[in-house]
């Protein structure tokens, strides 16, 4: 399996947290997120978004958009659930990870702690960003209440994705103080068997 | 099967389409999209995020994210392939959406034809969502070279998802005749016995 990948992506993270519980070796191949200008041509015949994470598989076949490949490889696996609600559950979140916390807090993080923009560039959009993006964790944290997993009763591919942005909410200068349920659960995902911080290297 | 709906939203549309396509009857129940002074606290119980569409099961359990509903019905049915690779496709798709095409001629659309608002409140936005609609388009139009339908050899939940704001976006002010793959796409999407349109009464 070779990973087009950036360290400091959260969603080429999702990837290599989910390889890393199963165990399945990988070669990374960095991808820079921070020259806009380079046009990802090389992306182009793998991935017609040209967007990271792209991997291609060992029969050549591509596959891209990070909570699609949490479903390739989770599938079978205790990170995936059998039963269909529950299944219907982890789409739900991971499509809302995709839609609010990462254009938000992703998003964010981005501007304020890898760009390298001056600040002046993007200031005046910051309010937004911090708008939604306390609106996303409100949701969050209400959907963990009672909870100790996103979906059922253990830990999936649905913790994952909401876990690799939401972990990072400090870099986009989001205090998580407020949010209860989701400090004790970033914890309880930190502390699974198997577990890699975001800047580990594979 | 309870739909919180809305007429003119493309997310409540896929839900429409799919449950159209399997003849499964539904009750509509109306929510504003354009006063947001409306908090949504119906929604509360049933969603954390409050978003359209939302959905509830004849046994009471609520459902959430368009793209996770059409997998919910869709699951079983022709239109969802049963092969592993080709499931992944389909979410790979869907995942780009939300992502991509929802954020750029989804909001653009909403804007210009639904807000009600004076232009000047949201120009100085536009270009960036006609960039990035665009964007999506060309991939999309890519995508779609050489074949009939995003996945596999025949019409899929991913063709659904993607048609609702595609064919919308002349409401968003961007024209589809440079997107020759897509435009004839539209039309074998709209060909499909069982097709409603977005303004369908159910």
């Amino acid at each position: 399996v070779l990973l087009y990948d950036n360290p400091v992506s959260g969603n080429c993270f999702k990837v290599r947290l989910l390889l890393a519980h199963l165990g399945i070796p990988y070669e990374r191949r960095f991808v820079d997120v921070i020259d806009r200008s380079d046009p990802r041509e090389s992306l182009a015949s793998l991935n017609p978004a040209r967007a990271l994470p792209t991997l291609v598989l060992d029969d050549g076949r591509p596959l891209a958009e990070s909570n699609a490949i949490l479903w390739y490889f989770g599938e079978g696996t205790r990170f995936v659930p059998f039963e269909h609600f529950e299944r219907t559950k982890v789409l739900q979140w991971q499509f809302f990870e995709q839609y609010e916390l990462l254009p938000s807090i992703g998003i964010r993080r981005w501007l304020v702690t890898y760009s390298g923009w001056p600040r002046e560039r993007y200031e005046s959009r910051l309010p937004e960003y911090t708008r939604r993006g306390k609106k996303a964790l409100a949701a969050l944290e209400e959907g963990l209440e009672d909870r100790d997993w996103l979906v059922g009763e253990s830990f999936s591919i649905a913790d994952i994705t909401l876990y690799a942005y939401t972990h990072a909410a400090n870099e986009a200068e989001i205090p998580l103080e407020p949010y209860e349920n989701i400090r004790a659960w970033l914890d309880r995902v930190a502390a699974e068997p198997g577990h890699v911080p975001i800047d580990a290297e594979s």
